[in-house]
């Protein structure tokens, strides 16, 4: 069994050896890019994780892991076009530095690449892992366009932002732990459990993220605090805001929704969260957070290897709940 | 042995199955919208004859060869973001239609729905299928990075013209071809050579569409002739008019490719027109997709089936160098 830090130094590695110095330039550049921005990698070290609870070799599973992780990197170089984000991990993002047409192209070649590692799967498991994998990337795509249409509805409700969060976030994670499952040798069963793990880890992750940007630490966040607030984001937060509020707290909170003006920001953000805490929308949505964790273990659990060889998994998931970036 | 005409039928029918009627809807309906444009369908159609060369049994190569259309109609949904084309096929293209954030994310999808159904291919040739899916879909994103950069070029060589509309244009026929041979169960000897009957036909296709730009005739072409020519596009036409040229020719040429006054547009596709003819550019350019024609004629002649059982193919590759649309 090797540790989180050995396995995240594996990724690092491999990751590294894929070759983005090719003709045309203008195509391969941008993906080599982005991926030099680094990341935490999460996604093709839960895959490894996953396939080394089944199997001492890991040899398999590298390649489909970094398809995974290449992918989520594509889905988000298109993203930000989408959302006109000028700025990711400290650096211009593709479309900046380059133009929209750049990051479009370079975005489509990166998904194919990610087929090309994802086709490297021992041919015993490459048509579920396929599946599996297609079929997580059409609900990312899904998921993004929910997130768009939210921002467009004013009665989204807790369970559609979940929903939403479950196919944009969640999916990759236990598609991850599934692939690396069935390389690894792991039966239906194993394999599913690994994936709901990887579901409830992921909306559990989703959630903090939604809690860090209003009430995390900037110097260590990496992001602005506030963003959120600042962009009416019907997060899990203003979801239940909106639907506790009564009276004059209510009326606050959409007067508050209405201004846009800069120099209203910090204004707008303390009131916004002071609201969250009376209304409890913070306590709720930590409560939520728990509650996936929660159900994450109990998956976990249900996964028929010896608790010793699962301690690796359980420390990385409690490790994404208590981050503070 | 099916004729064309019947498997044309049996590719409309099948592509008229598929579902697009999903949630979200504004993720899935543009790609509904945009098969429902038409088009010939040539790829999966050659996907099919291919196979049927060998196996009498189409059943299997038909969604895989929808996935090869779907991708194709996929890039000109990209390419069309890319080149702000607000017309494909007298409908408002998807980004006109919706918004770029749109075409942007049904692409994605599209591409992945192209690969659901490429997945499907029979498991003892899905490995092969798939590589060299994924090799031409990124080769195909290549050639259009250096039509891209060929805009910003002032010499591009005419080998290099000829490689890019290989990559852009070419290599998707031959992967329909070879895709549909290794599931009829071909050899690879047999598989390669319609290949590259492909490739060679794909070469002569856009040459004639090159020609039919410049020489066609507005009724039947579906648009506007000398649109390359006030694009200052450079086609093989243009690059040996300029290669040819000298003198006053030069001159005169040269300095109609910097007029882009509108008022001027008659006179320049006019101009330059009788200069392609005077210098020879038109016949160099008929020469070489005679060329490639008759190389794509004697790669289907090594293909070790009966002569009779080719006619279709040689047909449609005839159909498609008659063509004036």
């Amino acid at each position: 069994m090797k540790t989180f830090n050995e396995i995240s130094q594996l990724v690092a590695n491999e990751l590294e050896k894929i070759n983005w110095n090719k003709e045309p330039k203008g195509l391969y550049e941008p993906i080599g890019y982005v991926l030099s921005m680094g990341g935490k990698r999460i996604r093709p070290a839960l895959a490894l994780m996953a396939c080394n609870l089944f199997s001492e070799d890991l040899q398999a599973v590298v390649r489909p892991a970094l398809g995974i992780e290449i992918f989520h990197n594509f889905t988000l170089l298109h993203d930000d076009i989408m959302d006109k984000a000028d700025v990711r991990r400290g650096k211009p993002t593709v479309h900046k530095r380059w133009d929209d047409n750049t990051a479009i192209l370079s975005g489509d070649v990166m998904q194919i690449a990610a087929y090309q590692l994802i086709a490297d799967t021992p041919a015993n498991v490459l048509k579920p892992v396929l599946d599996l994998f297609s079929q997580t990337a059409a609900e990312i795509c899904e998921g993004q366009q929910y997130d768009v249409d939210f921002e467009n509805r004013e009665n989204v409700k807790a369970e559609e932002y979940l929903e939403m969060i479950r196919l944009k976030t969640a999916v990759l994670l236990g598609c991850a732990l599934k692939t690396g499952a069935l390389i690894g040798g792991a039966g239906e069963k194993d394999a599913q459990n690994l994936y709901d793990f990887g579901i409830n880890i992921g909306l559990a992750f989703q959630l903090k993220d939604d809690l860090l940007d209003v009430y995390g630490d900037e110097s260590t966040f990496g992001k602005k605090i506030g963003g959120d607030i600042l962009n009416n984001k019907k997060t899990y937060l203003l979801i239940h805001a909106l639907k506790l509020a009564k009276g004059n707290d209510l009326q606050e909170l959409q007067n508050w929704l209405n201004i846009a003006e800069e120099n209203q920001s910090e204004k707008k953000i303390k009131v916004v969260t002071s609201l969250y805490n009376k209304l409890g929308a913070k306590q709720i949505c930590e409560e939520k957070m728990e509650f996936f964790y929660t159900k994450a273990i109990a998956n976990l659990e249900k996964v028929s290897v010896s608790t010793n060889n699962k301690q690796e998994l359980r420390n990385l998931a409690e490790k994404l709940m208590l981050r503070n970036d």
